[in-house]
């Protein structure tokens, strides 16, 4: 508000509203090319795109907001002219339910569809945490075959490589969300609704394995846990022995994906839905192991949870193994890229029968950051465009002609369109990182000649040469060239500073 | 409300509001090459792409609504938790005023951009419009330079041609507004505030040429006009000599732009601002003709109008000239696919100063429609993915053994992932347009072969054969072949299908 007394009191302020953000340059340029290989993978694989509205009626979309621990979080919403009550999408899974149950007649099942789109959020802001942002989905609806959960993970393994990330750069977890209810069952939480919110509560410790570490959990499957700052939270009241029964589970491992299957199914021995799982995971483990998908790129892990209440089998996530460095400097995980699991009842709102299905959620922004920090995508990302000078103001259709020669020759080229002097055109070109700049001024245009100035040498001379005197008869960034080898010449450099 | 009756209450309805679609198959992949062509073109001049959030603030974006005949079209608004006034983005050039104006300090000028994403009408739906829909635009900010304009008119000519449009499907239509001003001036329109109305009456009566030819244009130029039903609408009430003036302006013509340009001069000698706008066109031309742009590609023609009030000089649209049919199925030229001009007013309404602006906006969905039409993009736009089939349920990880190899192969492949048998699979297979289809049985695997159905072949002769009995002996569409050869085989039959 303070500005608002430098300004006039009629004229707006140019700004945008908190938690949303434009974005240009780099990692714009970054995102969608991640978005168009992502694409191109999920079509081999026979997945057809499919593009919804943003905005749908809020009865259609229900409110199933992807993470537990956010209850509170809300959806843009306002009413239609005729009263009825309209929202922003919040994902992209509820609108696919919609679709589904509205073309449930005519869709081919199992109906594999991918999508990418804004999602909207009216909830607080924070640090990387934006009201608008990028989802990628894919989905497999109409099967409860656990193929379609191996070729998630195989699809989220070959996507990763597709976008340049390195076998051992990442690995796929998979785990089953029955194994776990039945280790809850053997415990005595109660099946469904009366033992929701124990389960929940088992749930979120477990989640917080990789944070809090073992003492952690345990503290939080118990009574609670008081951490740094003095703030208690409520534990979930487990027996000392249940506790080292959710541990063991968390911990159980193996060799291969067979042996941790078998660990798994000694523990949830006796209870039905617990061995249901492991045998679901041992199909998921020969889907895989069939196409060649080895332990290097999907292993079976139990302490994979996954926010969302709505899964009922499989879950499964894709993790960058690389590290980065955390808030407080020190090196971490890059973590999580993205991830999904089998729902079965969005579809039921709608029909009243059960649809089987599964599905994945890609981070697009999150995945962008780390493709940038391993340099992937980049190097063709961004190449600024080759700037003709205009030096003689009434010669703009002859500089114009040069241009179209550049582009004719499949190089990025433009035209000076200012009113600045020779210093002003070489700061924009500089602004635009320009890698050559082409100079006709009328000494050289006597002659027949251009001037192409090679703007990252130029730079690098720059830094180098230290007087004066050496910069003003430093010319090795410049060359003339004959008129006519313009565009041959001005390859011939962009081909040298490739990378 | 009337099939409420047969579903339960609480179950909700899965439909769309009105004027919303969702997009699926060969248009949205037409549609989804296209903005990645035209990315691609406006890049090689130089743009940089940007791209803004779909919410702002209401007062920053104000309301510039492009369509002067429908002034109570709205935007969808909401309230922030704040209490102010939050929208959804109408257009792409208000958000781009917005951008400029806070990023002043530091864009570099002039300043290029492109941009394509969703826009939003509160308005009444009808057919082909659509209160969502994308745009693609792009706006060069801080020149007066003519050059600009130039530029615009190539860039449409050159993205049409990338398209795959041949030189005489299209062409670039270019009038100046200060001519038309000039030519008001002389006829005593008053300049500015005074002057609206009737200049508006008068520029809305030029628009409809094309519809209601020059005696309908005269009668609205003059007392009125009444149609076909009845309806009587309000003439400009200009004198029988100024009338002839403006038609004489509408058809001012030449053999190339410089003698349309000439006679446009003559037209408003005496008119500073009509001598301006002459001069204005004649720099344009230039600039076309260096860069080689010919009367085949971009003309001069004062029948453009164009109806945002907001522009101040010239004008450009691009027209589709092949034919396709109208409402009344008699042939009509296709006609606008996208245009711009320049206008100096949107970011001063921030920064208290005028900064000069031109640009241009795509309608994406009608182009596309255009290029659907001309059978352009649509080849690779949709082939279905080869289908293997599941005979035996134990061997499911052999089967996707197989798909994994075809894609490791590059061909688009996928498991059949349902309950069905042989004719169900098979008729998933033909509404997924998958162009072969992999058969393994068990008579197959004992003698280490596989059968490939080439589904387009199978439908060419059951088309063709009438019998039964021929049907059943009729295997010219497949073929035996064996299992190591999978991949190979596929690949022929896929090659030699490609139109």
């Amino acid at each position: 508000m303070n500005d608002q007394a430098s300004r006039p009191l009629d004229r707006p302020k140019a700004r945008l509203p908190r938690g949303f953000q434009d974005s240009a340059g780099k990692m714009l340029a970054i995102q969608e090319q991640l978005v168009g290989k992502l694409a191109e993978v999920y079509s081999s694989y026979g997945f057809e795109w499919l593009t919804t509205p943003s905005i749908e009626f809020a009865d259609a979309l229900g409110k199933f907001l992807p993470d537990l621990d956010r209850p509170h979080e809300g959806v843009f919403s306002f009413q239609d002219d005729d009263g009825q009550w309209l929202v922003l999408r919040y994902d992209l899974t509820a609108p696919l339910a919609r679709y589904v149950a509205e073309h449930y007649d005519t869709l081919p099942f199992p109906y594999r569809r991918f999508q990418t789109g804004l999602v909207f959020r009216d909830e607080k802001p924070g640090p990387g945490r934006y009201r608008e942002f990028v989802q990628f989905d894919a989905d497999t609806v109409g099967t409860a075959s656990m193929a379609a959960d191996a070729e998630f993970c195989m699809l989220a393994a070959d996507s990763l490589e597709a976008l340049g990330l390195a076998r051992g750069d990442y690995l796929v977890k998979i785990n089953n969300r029955k194994v776990l209810n039945g280790v809850l069952e053997l415990i005595g939480v109660p099946e469904g609704a009366a033992g929701d919110a124990l389960r929940l509560a088992v749930l979120r410790a477990m989640d917080k394995l990789e944070r809090l570490g073992v003492g952690g959990v345990a503290q939080l499957l118990g009574a609670g846990r008081k951490d740094e700052s003095g703030d208690f939270t409520k534990g979930a009241g487990l027996a000392s022995k249940d506790i080292d029964r959710v541990l063991g589970f968390l911990h159980a491992g193996g060799a291969d994906r067979g042996a941790v299957c078998a660990a798994l199914a000694d523990l949830v021995k006796g209870s039905e839905i617990g061995e249901q799982g492991t045998v679901e995971l041992l199909e998921i483990d020969a889907g895989l192991s069939a196409a060649g998908f080895g332990q290097d790129r999907a292993r079976i892990d139990p302490a994979i949870v996954r926010g969302l209440a709505y899964y009922t089998g499989p879950v499964f996530e894709a993790e960058l193994t690389f590290e980065t460095k955390g808030e407080d400097g020190r090196p971490i995980r890059f973590g999580s890229v993205g991830g999904g699991g089998r729902y079965d009842n969005l579809v039921e709102r709608f029909l009243g029968r059960k649809v089987p299905a599964t599905g994945v959620s890609i981070g697009v922004s999150r995945l962008a950051a780390a493709l940038e920090l391993r340099g992937l995508l980049s190097d063709v990302a961004h190449v600024g465009p080759v700037v003709v000078l205009v030096l003689d103001r009434d010669r703009l259709p002859h500089y114009q002609a040069m241009v179209g020669e550049l582009r004719a020759g499949g190089i990025r080229a433009e035209l000076y369109l200012g009113q600045g002097g020779m210093r002003a055109q070489l700061k924009y070109a500089d602004k635009r990182a320009a890698p050559i700049v082409v100079i006709e001024g009328g000494d050289e245009r006597a002659k027949g000649e251009v001037t192409l100035k090679d703007m990252a040498l130029g730079a690098e001379l720059s830094s180098e040469i230290k007087s004066r005197a050496e910069w003003a008869k430093g010319s090795a960034s410049q060359v003339s060239i004959k008129r006519e080898e313009l565009t041959r010449r001005v390859h011939e450099i962009l081909t040298r500073r490739r990378p």
